[in-house]
């Protein structure tokens, strides 16, 4: 059983509603938002975020890896961003682990070895928004001008709060 | 001036509409989908997706990367999910660049050398599909029973059309 055929069939009232457009490739906003997987977080309507107004990229606790650099300089250099907003939650996957646990339930239930991989978990939201700003501002990738902003979303209530650096 | 503002006056209104919602942590699809940063795909309409259901993961081109690997490690071991759908799109930004050029280009504009750097452009969306669901069949991390998918989202008129190994 596989649940890919019922989203083939959602996404055949969705064509109906969604009509012949032609958007440009390059995001209106000129924004990037680096967030979470995490199922309870919907980045468009929880942003009011139309089609076509930003980027959107979306990792294990969205956190700023070498993918995700590659990615906002993809999004920065080809299609013209230049602003970044960094977005984690309360509640997140990435605060139910910790490496050398994680590591030793991967040898044990897949017969894999990954040596010293970093699986990055974090404790505080509010500090992982603040380390992932930081990389993001540290990287010589990622140019000084480009505006870089930190927040938290409460997956019970839907709201967004900025966090300083 | 930034965009963030306009994110959180935006956000809002949504919490209005979200109210307190305690929804579990594992997603109740127990699926992951492995898509593109691109503006012009909003995941969970197209596919009929509720908040909860499924982990959205979304890079550059929807890769298949390490870090992507990390993530769907996380999503399967820890969230227990066993579908994974790799949801590549027409005109993506990946199609816009190759290798050689851009490392040139990044050099150039940031000063900065990234030697033998991939950034996982592709020619072929129906080709980099396939290569993305041959690198998760391969993994040792990904277990055998996982179920995988592939499909192209069409960005003009949101129609996904599925694609086979």
């Amino acid at each position: 059983m596989s649940y890919f055929e019922n989203f083939l069939k959602a996404n055949q009232a969705y064509v109906e509603l969604h009509g012949d457009l032609h958007l440009p490739i390059k995001p209106k906003t000129q924004v990037a938002i680096v967030t979470c997987m995490d199922s309870r977080l919907h980045v468009a309507p929880a942003l009011g975020l139309a089609l076509g107004d930003a980027h959107i990229l979306r990792n294990a606790g969205g956190r700023v890896t070498e993918d995700m650099i590659r990615s906002l300089v993809i999004s920065q250099q080809q299609m013209g961003t230049r602003e970044i907003v960094v977005l984690h939650h309360t509640d997140c996957g990435a605060q139910t682990f910790e490496n050398e646990a994680f590591r030793q339930h991967l040898k044990k239930e897949l017969g894999v070895d990954v040596g010293n991989q970093d699986f990055l978990p974090f404790q505080d939201v509010e500090e992982s928004v603040r380390e992932d700003m930081l990389l993001l501002k540290r990287s010589p990738l990622i140019p000084n001008d480009v505006v870089i902003s930190g927040a938290v979303y409460d997956v019970d209530t839907g709201w967004i709060q900025q966090v300083h650096l």
